[in-house]
């Protein structure tokens, strides 16, 4: 045992320590995702956050199933990954339980994740993450209740209008592009889909370059261009009538009418370049866009995913879900600074000194009062004069400093000192609650 | 890609999924740990669950540190593991910021932690603890503080008078019966400690056996046996007077007073037999037992560790703590009876099912205000009759339903039906407030 080196006291690289100050902003992130999920009746589960290798190699692609896996191996000799997103797993636990739970199953989950991966902005080795999903139903209306989830989640942030964006698409009008484009084999279909996803991020020319490096003919690239410049489905159709009956489309323009019912229309756009890159897509896909100049990026996304239960042999059910992360919330929330006000809270736990050794006994007694009355309350343990107490109090950017030195325990009372006014007001030792 | 192969639904051995009904349990048990600390002004952290696996082979010992760890090498090389205990995280953790912040420091938190060991009744592999400790306070009033916070942790869940006790000891007093015992020897001590240690689950004969075996003279194994059958303080100095004097029986007699103060000495108790394996321990041990017939354990335990800091090459710090899990406490909760309450509670999230297809408009409207007027609200997907509906809503254990059909349109209204007593009530459409 290496007792005599010493070890940083940083933690693991691409991984965070939360110290009360952080966690407080990132509980505030959670309490407002499980609060809005609950006011869709969703209902919050967790999975273990060791699974089997194996169902991430089969599901979750190149990058986070393989390479960004971390695995070890058991005392039996098996091979465990700690889970790097939730949707293996979720459609694990949905196949266990669903020919005994009544349809649709709501799930939400708020669990941490690890991908070994290069640590870069937005994106930590170690990270939360919200997964919001809907199975066992088919229905437009699912679709849209994950929609108008997905949009209060946001609202619930109290972030100014034009912050954020829904951007909205439909694998399905995707497909309708290719067909149109008559690009009709399989593999080429793929890369082509690869290319689209990246179209927002490429200059024209490279564009058109990597479409024809694929097998894109002239034609193709063409009418593709055309769909992904469109800013509108006006626009679209203007250029590319054959569209007009595709059930993607019909798809979105039914989700932003019915969008508009409850008023949530007006951060939701038709957006080409909404591709989600995941191959099991196969109906509605959006994404949030934060649209601070500062932080112009995808927050999250989601879509909908009709076919992954074969993979646990049980029946197959359908599924639309999203996931937000922590990391990218919380660059969101800082960007339109939505986290200043609790930033600079003050601490809501009183503060009770100790401020004669002879009241150690009286000061003990009344601080576990105070905690029976529902008080939130951090007691001294070593004598404080006032003056440090007051010190100590402000250094921990307390709300409130209770006084109770011999003086007031012969009076039979006790002081709560407000510390942003000043005000001290007196308490008789019979009346325990703090007054607000 | 082995796309083909079906894998299990079951989560890996030593792990459990908690679906919404055993989510709920583990919720309660977090909150009210969560609640107390917070009560104790005690703020919360959290560490990442990834950390350089050196930092357990130095400080975990063989079991903890060594086998059941679960390492894996990242992409630079580095030997990480999963945290498999807090102490030396959160003791990485305060080196890094003791020097800033203001003491003493109180620091809780809730975390999932993973064993690579054999699962048991109370042990899975991945298991949830509170880890609540005071750093940068060597006043007896911190251990005072500790207790009393263990004991209400205990007293928040409602639990009958007498289902469980804490059994107090003092490493200061093991050390002065060691001494009266005349073993001076520092490799044969810490054999003697490991023996008493196991006291409990030793018959008389078996413990002497190993005494002796360790090379006990018979004159020491006598006084350990004095000592380790005492029931009381008294009886033990009536026994063994020579350690009157000691500065951890005072500690132990100090506690008890001062737990009186706050009505917290009945569920405290001197146990000589509460020896806490671990050797970081230095002054006050204590456990928490369930004294349930069918439940007879230790619940949890902590004490005071005074110089671990060390090993992150940081001023030295004294602590004292304890970590509750998840799974002892709810098997203590469930002996108890005392989550039945819980499981049996209905669903308080209210059910608006779509009764007409025409309806649907209006039903999503209706859903969208109640919402906003703060109703967590399920709201039906495809037309259900009023029967289906109830029936649904009874399989799902909600409490309320919403009856809003052509009928109730037509007159401005919405029913509430209250489904434990068939009561059905009506609101406008302008009121969206559901009474309780």
């Amino acid at each position: 045992m290496k007792t005599d080196k010493i070890f940083s006291t940083q933690p693991v690289k691409g991984t965070s320590d939360w110290l009360p100050e952080e966690l407080k902003i990132r509980h505030y992130i959670f309490s407002v995702w499980r609060g809005i999920c609950e006011r869709y009746g969703f209902e919050e589960y967790l999975t273990p956050m060791l699974e089997n290798a194996e169902i991430y190699r089969a599901k979750s692609g190149e990058d986070v199933g393989q390479k960004e896996l971390m695995i070890f191996v058991d005392q039996g000799g098996r091979e465990l990954a700690l889970r790097p997103e939730m949707t293996p797993s979720v459609t694990r636990l949905i196949s266990k339980v669903y020919a005994t739970r009544p349809k649709p199953i709501r799930f939400f989950s708020i669990a941490n994740f690890i991908r070994n991966e290069k640590p870069q902005r937005g994106r930590n080795r170690e990270f939360w993450q919200l997964n919001c999903d809907i199975f066992g139903s088919t229905a437009p209306a699912a679709d849209w209740e994950i929609l108008r989830l997905a949009l209060d989640i946001m609202l619930a942030f109290n972030p100014p209008e034009g912050s954020f964006i829904l951007g909205l698409n439909d694998r399905r009008l995707l497909d309708g592009l290719l067909d149109l484009a008559d690009l009709k084999e399989s593999e080429l279909r793929i890369k082509v889909i690869r290319i689209l996803d990246k179209y927002s991020k490429l200059k024209k020319p490279d564009f058109i370059e990597m479409m024809q490096k694929a097998g894109a003919p002239d034609g193709a690239i063409d009418i593709c261009l055309k769909f992904m410049s469109s800013s509108s489905v006006v626009e679209l159709l203007d250029r590319l009538p054959a569209l007009k009956d595709n059930i993607g489309l019909k798809a979105i323009n039914d989700a932003i009418e019915a969008l508009k019912l409850t008023r949530h229309d007006s951060y939701v756009k038709f957006r080409p370049d909404v591709i989600r890159g995941f191959d099991y897509y196969d109906g509605l896909v959006f994404e949030i866009f934060d649209c601070h100049p500062d932080n112009q990026r995808a927050l999250f996304g989601g879509g909908r995913y009709n076919g992954l239960a074969g993979l646990f042999g049980a029946q197959s059910f359908p599924a639309i879900g999203f996931a937000p992360g922590d990391e990218t919330t919380k660059l969101f929330l800082e960007s339109w600074g939505l986290l200043d006000r609790l930033k600079t809270a003050l601490n809501e736990t009183a503060f009770l000194p100790l401020l004669d050794k002879d009241m150690e006994t009286q000061t003990q007694i009344l601080a576990h009062k105070l905690r029976q009355a529902g008080v939130n309350l951090e007691a001294g343990l070593e004598p404080l004069k006032v003056g440090k107490a007051l010190e100590y109090a402000n250094k921990r950017g307390f709300a409130k400093m209770i006084i109770f030195g011999a003086d007031e325990q012969a009076r039979g009372i006790y002081k709560v000192k407000n510390l942003l006014t000043g005000v001290e007001e007196e308490s008789s030792l019979n009346n325990l609650s703090l007054k607000k």
